[in-house]
């Protein structure tokens, strides 16, 4: 039984280095189903699609939500293989609050909620999230593991930058209520409305569907389009800054050897 | 007296080490009531919860106003404890004019201006800056005055080439005026109206109220809005260049050797 | 007869170094010829020039082909010369599939092929890739060689962060069907209609053909357009790293010393 | 009269360390004529402006350019006190070709020039070129001369990657123009006409005037969106790398010296 437990999860766990046989097999499969299952909740909400397939895409809901709650037990079942998830009890327990099983739960859970409740389409939408495991893919797991680091390492800095930009959208969608509701009271009719406005114009999306039209309110309005490049700015540098240190630390690590002596430098 | 001063001074500041007990819950009292406070001033601007909580409204404005003066008295009586403000009257008045306590005193001010004169609706905003407090925080403190550190390090550069951003506006306004104003009289009626087209097109992003429609003024266009991706590509490496020097600069731990001598430096 | 191969050899091929008399009289030929055509197939389209000088653009479209065919069975025979397709026959067979020799095939094949079919106007697209071939002038080719290695050491980081944009995408864009569905079921009438919102958005293009009305689908559209910033900063941070590495690996002047022996590594 | 002339060529120039006196009086002035210029230029084209101060318009424009041309004459006359200029006659026509002669030249002859021919009210622009002359004062003098260096040390990858914009702008531009044109011929009725789609997408600008409208042409446009986002961040990078190779350059030449031996390192 601890046998089968270990073959299990070396076919179902993607960790770098046993990819063939099987395992190669059991990870094309649940990639493609994946990413059928994407397709078929964006293809089920197209009018024509829908009512032409619907046996269809019942069908192939009904065998996904199968092969994935299998896959769930499964996964559940031989998690303590795991050296973090040890435990026959506790180790089980984390891993069910562990980020991947609770996006795997969230891709099941709702097709068995809605066979009791009225049907909640909106709900298949947290299937999509298990895209990401694609990210696992061995060719992409080093760069992916990297990206993820660098990101996680200035948290502090881009959350704060965030705040900033979040502040900032505040201030000046509050000061531009001011001055252009006299203006265009249906428009920015209130400080949240013309926030609508204020996020489009310092992301520099602009749609168009709002928009100052007095002089104060253009003015404002290009101080803010020009403050939003140093949103731009803020976020990247910090990103460049994380990539530079990680890719320095990286090479610290690899330490090579002196040709004279030998040693470790 | 100077004993309680002392105690005040360290409930109401939130330097690095100290923050248990009194301070921490005074700390986030203020931070609650700061927060409360721009979500009221967003909130009243929406006319159905501007007429239903109206008396609610009105409570808690005069509530924040009452707290925040004794906590702008208290910070000034107790602002000496620092030694940037040592001095009993010299130090005070240097903290009155610090940008911290003028954005506290702004805050307050309009209210009491307010009692005297008609209402004012806008001066509300003023209390909006205070929201910045919450980057006082222990935990965003460093992030923070890093991103500080490195904007006014390459204040200059950020200066300049914000000034060039201008001048560019200026003078690609200036041209397309001449070129769309024979085809479009309204729109491009004046620099000053182009230069709404010109900064909506040069931050990127159009908002398609004025666009250029002969040839000549889709061309120039067209230029502008590939000048723009060097806007945003300048400040973004003066930046990245200021964080990779302050990183470089903290962490002076990759000791190099003398070339002569062998030895480390 | 190798001597001629040779001699036309060197005047077709732009390596560094031999750029003088008949070659350089060749590639200022070859240039002209295919940015006249580029020029030629987007001046067709417009309707006033393609009436008036059909005659003129069907010229000079046959002369352009048996120019370019020309050249491009010259370049097939003299291609052995190069060290890397120098067998007879595998080495053309090999030369036949290079990026650079299918593009030139694709640039003349169309034209025989619509001699027997109906006239296909948008394969002469094809011939636009052509103008491609001006980066390789002497000049800006160290430059060009350095930005086309350095996206492809960070390939695999690039083509992570295009994913990643393609896979929010399309979470962000089902979660908005579902908001504004009901309330805009002309617009946003399925999610891959969706999606177009969705690019525009998160790309910061922003059109106004489309954009959210209720005040969930605003705040979520809002979110959508913050992440935008963040789509622009990684790949940024990726390939500021990777000039980086590529600047640093160029010129590892600075030798450094080993710390046990002094001596320069 | 050398003695005069090297008196004035002090005033007039503003080269770092002498910045006193007369010197500092003359450059204020000059800088605030250039500056009212340009709000003259820039105002004088608002109708209610331009018919209410039309003799002080005029007026300040006699004034402004009486004071240019002596001005001029003056720089032509004491240039030769520079190294670069020494000679009298050869040295004084090399200063007319300079960069800042042209442009200083530029600021005054379409007035003598609009006297005997028609009022070219657009030749005026030409003088808004000299708020340039603004980036001349000390304090950014640093700052602008880096920026500059790193933007002419980068000119070759920077041109390419412009290039390499407008060569993937014309082949986008062309597909779409043959993917749009069957479902839009007013809108994409050539492939000229489609490019002022193209660079508005790919800059993220994005008016609304001209957008895909058909499934396939939607998918390009996004695709063009994404592609957007690359644009920005490759002139980024270069700029990046350009600023970080600079300092390190201007470090390396402030050479420390051997704490141990008291060599130059």
């Amino acid at each position: 039984m601890p046998h089968i437990r270990k073959t299990i999860y070396r076919i179902l766990e993607t960790s770098a280095g046993r990819r063939r046989g099987l395992s190669l097999l059991f990870n094309i499969t649940l990639i493609t189903i994946i990413t059928l299952n994407a397709v078929a909740i964006i293809l089920h909400t197209v009018p024509e699609y829908n009512q032409r397939y619907a046996q269809l895409f019942y069908d192939f809901e009904l065998f996904s939500v199968i092969f994935f709650t299998i896959e769930y037990l499964l996964r559940l079942w031989v998690c303590v293989e795991n050296d973090k998830y040890s435990h026959w009890f506790w180790g089980r327990l984390r891993y069910l609050f562990s980020a991947t099983a609770i996006i795997d739960f969230l891709a099941i859970f709702p097709f068995y909620f809605s066979l009791f409740a009225t049907d909640l389409a909106i709900v298949r939408i947290l299937r999509l999230f298990r895209i990401f495991r694609l990210f696992r893919i061995s060719r992409y797991d080093r760069a992916g593991r990297m990206i993820q680091q660098v990101v996680s390492d200035k948290k502090e800095e881009l959350i704060l930058s965030t705040a900033f930009v979040v502040f900032m959208l505040i201030i000046v969608s509050s000061i531009m209520y001011y001055v252009e509701h006299p203006a265009q009271p249906q428009k920015f009719n209130s400080i949240p409305a013309t926030m609508w406005w204020g996020v489009s114009a310092m992301t520099t999306v602009g749609y168009g569907d709002i928009h100052p039209i007095t002089p104060l309110g253009k003015l404002l309005g290009g101080i803010a389009a020009i403050m939003g490049i140093g949103l731009f700015a803020l976020p990247t540098g910090i990103l460049v800054s994380g990539f530079t240190e990680h890719i320095r630390n990286q090479k610290g690590s690899v330490r090579p050897r002196c040709p004279h002596c030998g040693r470790e430098i």
